[in-house]
């Protein structure tokens, strides 16, 4: 079940103005299902995103970088059921039909479309079902569809993902709302996952693209699951533009206001896939400090984050503490002078200068293993940065989820 | 259940003339069990080793690469039960008074003691029943004991590992025969393994130490259970010199003969923690081709071998093997032209150019899937080398046994 996560109040999704979001059912996996998702942008709307850095990246990430170069977006298209990926030229021409037909159905040009798949990997796309539903998800376009479009983009998911907030800025009120979707083959970089945030400020093109790789190095790149970084992964934020005057100076106040607000709800949607990671019972925070820069930071929490004995141990509440010993061991730092660090688990130190701190008592380091929610705190002494980094426990219900997860 | 391994027969391993070994028993986390090794050596004999990369390097670690370079060996002695890592200066010190003791049993100085630990980290090392326990590991000394030695060094191993092989050099029989122990913790540059081979050649020291590096790049550095890489993995090779003349010449026939009889019997070492992997159902050869170089090659097989993804397919016989093409996408190649790389499982083409093979049927991907031993064949088309990872699937069973390991 899912880590102190619930499905949002569809009433505490702000609309955006500038975007409309239409579901629709193509029945791709099971007849019935919601599983495309259209969101229409008004005219004047920017769109800037990162993508997954997997060699293999899927047959739409290859097409939305071509697109985003090439013309001013008009809709978003996403399905679920299929990640049309290691799919090849073929992949490439399926998706184009998909665009084709949302294009035509909108009056739009082919490259003013960005489409997006998630799910099985290596399975053609069945792009005449996702055509097919493409009519009743436009004709069901409407600025109050979030919690709906947050459950339409979900493959693994338990729950759906969204969140909200609007920041006044120079006196305007902007509406900053996104939805993501992910739970398995979650990593760096992003992974199987698909975020869409939306705010209805005016953003210089430059800056929406320095704002989409801020928010995304503070949240969906901070995250690991299982280490799997996917072929799909996408992160966009669209700037329709619809309120206030055009900020463009990266260095104003107004800037940093709203880029802050951005990463927040980010952060938020980050948090939520790896609050519902796949057979997750626990949420920890991962706070390397101390370091010489953030990759060496980062590196150390990852190690930690991804490791199997770590995660197999937060799932027992077992303060088998020395396997955390040993990932920051393995981390890749060379001149790392274990002598020098410290560990703590919530506010109990477990190690310092590299051993054991000897007042540490078992019964401490079991009461914080025993909560759901668990800060661990690794402080490396040689330098001023830190990073933080967010990951769930390993159960047997990720082994049931990842072995069943096709049948 | 351990795939296609079961515990050697102890008439199949020669002894080694030159090394005698005894068991004892200490008591550490089970009264009665077998819990420490001490293996002697005839005088002359010259030990190698190769040692774990993890900055978190355990006690006994630090203390065996001080001690080969200060003196000649004269024994080994080997506890499971606790790692001995993470204690810091305590842990050397409660590591030196088990040297002290042995040496004192052996008339040795204490630099001539190797130590070795297996176990839980971040707990002391109960030196006193380890050092109790060493009368009655030297009175039980023999060159007979080698099945008894490989029993006594196993934590989480279902089946005890030992290999045994003789070979013709130069008119001369040179008998190889090694122990090793490990499930858990697996990863390239060894892990929670312990690896012992001796041999009764006489081999110059650097030829000795070239030898265990070339044995050990080729077996225990190519397996992978959990990409966990522990604080104390060792590879120790020792040539007791009671057999026939020297070999000091690397390009000779007869350093040719015992190099790749020594490195088969690590070979059958290594392929036997994987097998015993914790939870293995399935044992995987991951073959990486057409590679520029063996690095990228190790690196896209260790990035097959360690996805959870990947190996909860397997072990569920699914052939969702889009995984591995995630996989292969994301590990580090950043020039990797997709567009050109081959996929097999066994004989079967599953991807070719990036893509699904037309002619590939899921029940021919299925066929394989559900054999104990599968071949992961990737052809990246781009250079002429190739590397060999093994590693096994990943099951309910690992999460149990790495969630109830201390209890």
């Amino acid at each position: 079940m899912p880590v102190n996560l619930t499905a949002p109040d569809p009433a505490s999704l702000h609309a955006v103005p500038g975007i409309t979001l239409g579901i629709g059912s193509a029945g791709i996996k099971k007849p019935g299902r919601k599983d495309v998702l259209v969101m229409l942008l008004a005219e004047g709307a920017k769109v800037a995103g990162v993508f997954t850095r997997n060699r293999f990246c899927a047959a739409p990430v290859q097409l939305c970088r071509d697109h985003l170069a090439q013309a001013t977006p008009r809709a978003l298209v996403v399905n679920t059921g299929n990640a049309n990926a290691g799919t090849g030229l073929d992949g490439r021409e399926r998706a184009l039909k998909v665009c084709d037909a949302l294009a035509a159905e909108l009056g739009a040009e082919r490259s003013q479309i960005l489409p997006f798949s998630t799910g099985v990997i290596l399975e053609p796309l069945p792009y005449e079902k996702i055509v097919a539903a493409l009519p009743g998800a436009v004709a069901n376009l409407s600025p109050a569809n979030w919690a709906d479009a947050a459950e339409a983009i979900m493959t693994t998911d338990v729950v759906s993902k969204a969140a909200s907030r609007q920041v006044q800025v120079a006196g305007q009120t902007i509406t900053i709302t996104g939805i993501a979707k992910g739970a398995g083959m979650i990593h760096p970089n992003m992974a199987t996952m698909l975020g869409y945030v939306a705010l209805d400020a005016k953003l210089a093109q430059p800056l929406l693209q320095a704002l989409v790789k801020h928010a995304a190095d503070r949240s969906f790149n901070c995250i690991t699951i299982d280490g799997d970084t996917s072929t799909n992964d996408s992160f966009m934020l669209i700037a329709t533009g619809q309120t206030g005057a055009e900020i463009s100076d990266a260095d104003s106040a107004e800037y940093a206001l709203l880029r802050d607000a951005v990463t927040a709800v980010a952060q938020t949607l980050a948090q939520a896939i790896v609050r519902d990671g796949e057979g997750a019972t626990k949420f920890m925070t991962v706070q390397v400090e101390g370091g010489r820069d953030e990759s060496e930071c980062k590196a150390v929490g990852y190690a930690i984050g991804r490791s199997p004995l770590v995660k197999t141990a937060f799932f027992a509440s077992d303060p088998n503490l020395g396997r955390i010993l040993a990932a920051i061991g393995y981390a890749g730092i060379d001149d790392l002078d274990v002598d020098k660090l410290d560990l703590y688990l919530d506010d109990v130190l477990v190690a310092t200068q590299g051993g054991r701190n000897p007042a540490y008592r078992e019964e401490d380091g079991q009461r914080v293993m025993n909560k759901a929610e668990i800060l661990i705190r690794v402080v490396l002494n040689r330098g001023p940065v830190a990073a933080t980094v967010w990951t769930c426990d390993f159960s047997y219900d990720y082994v049931k989820i990842n072995a069943d997860y096709r049948s």
